[in-house]
């Protein structure tokens, strides 16, 4: 259940705000999802009045939330209030705590405070420490931070935003925030092996030949460009989202489904995970990759370097496909690939477990059936598709892939709730099940160190591909050597 | 390969020739999977002309064929011959093996000779004797003989039958007709299992929890009222049909994908069914039943009873209901449930593999979550069915099934070959996969004898159901007892 709490939202005027924010917080309000006691203080750098800032928070939901505004709108908007704060001036966290307590007064809202913030990882330390010393954690009630994404830009530095952090909330109470956990059809991996007779038994090495990852995207850097050629794909997109969704795939039941026995099992995972130190083993299974030029939905499209606010020599990668392994009894010798990258033909997040091949024997004489494959589609749909084989009517003698497929989306008057929806109202209801614990994080950025340090002195060969395309030759090298291929995506 | 040869087909003015085999022809015809040198002797008591003969032929390709008459149809019919015989005319005879020779002579076919025996089952042992005594089976090519159903009343009775044709057939001469076995989806059964790595290794009891077959018919006992009330639904139905299908989902995978090697399989599968015998252990496992007057798309229906050419005293089963077990490692403690019946409420046959219900544990602490389940749809659709568990979106507590399923009458332009297509075909390459082997005959009646005995002497009572349901109280009762129910018939 979700308690009375008051949301103190940082970055109130920002793009995720306006973008994912406002319009869960609105879909959860449609859908009676939020307590009746329940406020959010925007906070941002800008001088705005309450109504400029109400017109912003209305403005955002009419162009982004699945609701239109209706007549419940009046409700909704009296509980949106803003104070305008220089993240270094400690008057200004006076005034927030005056807010806060008044709007908890107004709205007979216990003490229970949720901080989210939604700005640069560079202001959290500063933040929390001027929120300690204000003495607005200082509630009756409790305390959380949600914390989005980057978590530091590697270990040594993540630790040190952590124990910063760690001085002011405890790690039960830091929500760090990975979105794609909150996706349905990621947080529908755990159902379908766990809810399922027919998957335990064969969800492991002895039936999975490989298991294939993909999240692509068809823009490129946008207006993140600043950001994202210091950071490049392996840290903006593998240390997080795709190990996280490895995880999940990979994970040995837990002892009960609690948020702290799941996160167990997934650090277990990434714990396993093979690491990979020597540039000369890195080259072997890590492509990176940056695009140039080319032509999407038939518009000729910029190459990276040609951005706006990057570096024209930039060194940074726009793509990665790597292979791992997972070094425990179920996984053994199965590879993992991942691939992600900007400006590829589609955009798409895919989970694919493709299972083993049959023995040359019965219909597989020749060797040439098709293995099953079961694809968990996290988008642009929401559901599951199974290729089997079967005969084909017309040639007695031939078996082909039939496929199969559930999807969500497709169910009548179904609206799928955003990610930032069910991940808003964990945080509330105090589930962190769906957000990453620093033991996570950290061994992520164990993986991934080594190899942006590769990276980074120019030990790995930095690929090319054409805008539109679906990444290098070398990422159909990385899986033809093991004698597989990436299975295309869905249509 | 179909290799040239003359098909000698006896019962050719019947309604099996009429409304299976010329359309089957015709298809094979068509789809040019007759052999060149093919030419068919149709053999009735009627005294008809050749001309009239082959506007019979014409007149049940137009109302019962896949495909129209086009101009190839003077090349089809030119094959079409027909000879007048009294079954026990001996000069009839020699005018057959004239005929026979004229064909084989006029069309260049070796003789290779294929006699299908579309004929009541008493005439097949005076046909078979004065076939031999005219010298007709002293071909120097192949000689081949289908049998239609019904082969034998009882054991005993069958072996009669066999030991007279065998007295002229060889065991792999003979083909006996089960025309599930045709059936596409009937097939599929070992493709499913041995073409897919994701089942086998969940096709047995330590993962299935039961199976349930279903093959229900709308009409009543029509034009075979007087074979019917006779036979009735156990001998008719389950001796045959259900009993092999039961075999294909049974069997262990053979040495090869080789006639022998899988019926040698499917025997196994029979032998290991547990036999009953006690009455009042029948009485546990076996629901007889015989419909009463009901409505049947809003139109009432006659009693079986009150049928034309029914005993009005009948104690005949137009329904059975029954409890298998196969006592063998795979399939210990694993209920079969098949049921069949006339006047049911839809047409359908499916075969139902429900697997074990998850520990309660996780998504299932309830114990209410529901188990996957795996239809393979015979008819009226071809395809095949998957339940399997997902998260509702809208609720995410809340775990509940979704259906995936391919049918292949779906796909475009395609249509399904008849099972008499299927068939004929096979007989005409050597192929008798699909055909009932002498020992599966032999075994199924030691299974269905005792069970015939305790119905004839009324120690297990006849229970009576509604034309239009789906059978009696007592059938739900059988696998309510269990804790289970009839999965319904999808639609």
């Amino acid at each position: 259940m979700t308690e009375a709490a008051t949301m103190i939202l940082f970055g109130a005027t920002g793009d995720l705000a306006k973008r994912k924010l406002f319009p869960a917080l609105y879909s959860l309000f449609r859908e009676h999802q939020l307590p009746e006691q329940f406020a959010v203080v925007g906070v941002g750098r800008r001088s705005l009045s309450q109504d400029v800032f109400r017109e912003h928070v209305k403005s955002s939901i009419e162009s982004f939330a699945r609701y239109p505004v209706n007549n419940e709108w009046r409700d909704f908007i009296s509980r949106f209030f803003y104070v305008s704060l220089d993240i270094e001036e400690v008057e200004d966290y006076q005034t927030l705590l005056h807010t806060i307590e008044t709007v908890e007064h107004d709205f007979n809202i216990p003490e229970n405070r949720l901080f989210y913030l939604a700005i640069a990882p560079e202001l959290f330390e500063p933040v929390t420490f001027h929120l300690q010393q204000a003495g607005i954690l200082k509630q009756r009630g409790w305390k959380r931070v949600v914390i989005e994404k980057p978590f530091g830009h590697d270990l040594r530095s993540a630790e040190v935003l952590n124990e910063k952090i760690g001085q002011v909330f405890r790690e039960e109470e830091i929500y760090r925030i990975d979105h794609y956990l909150g996706k349905e059809m990621v947080q529908n991996i755990e159902v379908i092996r766990f809810a399922n007779t027919l998957f335990e038994p064969v969800w492991n090495n002895q039936y999975i030949s490989n298991v294939q990852i993909t999240s692509s995207e068809v823009v490129g850097v946008e207006g993140r460009a600043r950001y994202y050629d210091h950071a490049g794909a392996l840290r903006d997109m593998v240390q997080n989202h795709m190990l996280q969704m490895m995880t999940m795939v990979a994970m040995e039941p837990p002892s009960r489904l609690k948020p702290e026995a799941i996160r167990d099992e997934k650090v277990k995972v990434l714990r396993s995970i093979r690491r990979m130190h020597q540039a000369e083993e890195i080259s072997r299974h890590v492509v990176r990759a940056q695009y140039l030029a080319g032509e999407i939905d038939s518009q000729t499209v910029k190459g990276y370097v040609e951005e706006e606010k990057v570096n024209p020599n930039s060194q940074t990668e726009t793509f990665v496909a790597a292979k791992f392994y997972i070094d425990n009894f179920r996984w053994a010798g199965i590879p993992f690939y991942i691939r992600t990258g900007k400006r590829l033909a589609k955009k798409a997040t895919e989970v694919i477990i493709q299972f083993k091949q049959l023995p040359p024997l019965y219909y597989n004489q020749s060797g040439q059936l098709e293995p099953n494959v079961l694809v968990i589609r996290i988008y642009p749909e929401n559901g599951i598709y199974l290729k089997l084989n079967l005969r084909q009517p017309e040639d007695t003698d031939k078996i082909a892939p039939v496929s199969m497929s559930f999807t969500q989306n497709s169910s009548p008057g179904f609206h799928s709730p955003e990610a930032y929806e069910r991940l808003v109202k964990d945080c509330l209801e105090g589930d962190s099940t769906y957000f990453t614990r620093w033991d996570e994080v950290a061994l992520a950025w164990k993986i991934v160190d080594p190899i942006v340090r590769t990276f980074e002195s120019g030990e790995v060969p930095l690929y090319t591909y054409k805008a539109g395309s679906w990444g290098p030759q070398e990422a159909e090298q990385l899986v033809a050597h093991d004698g597989l291929k990436w299975w295309p995506v869905l249509k």
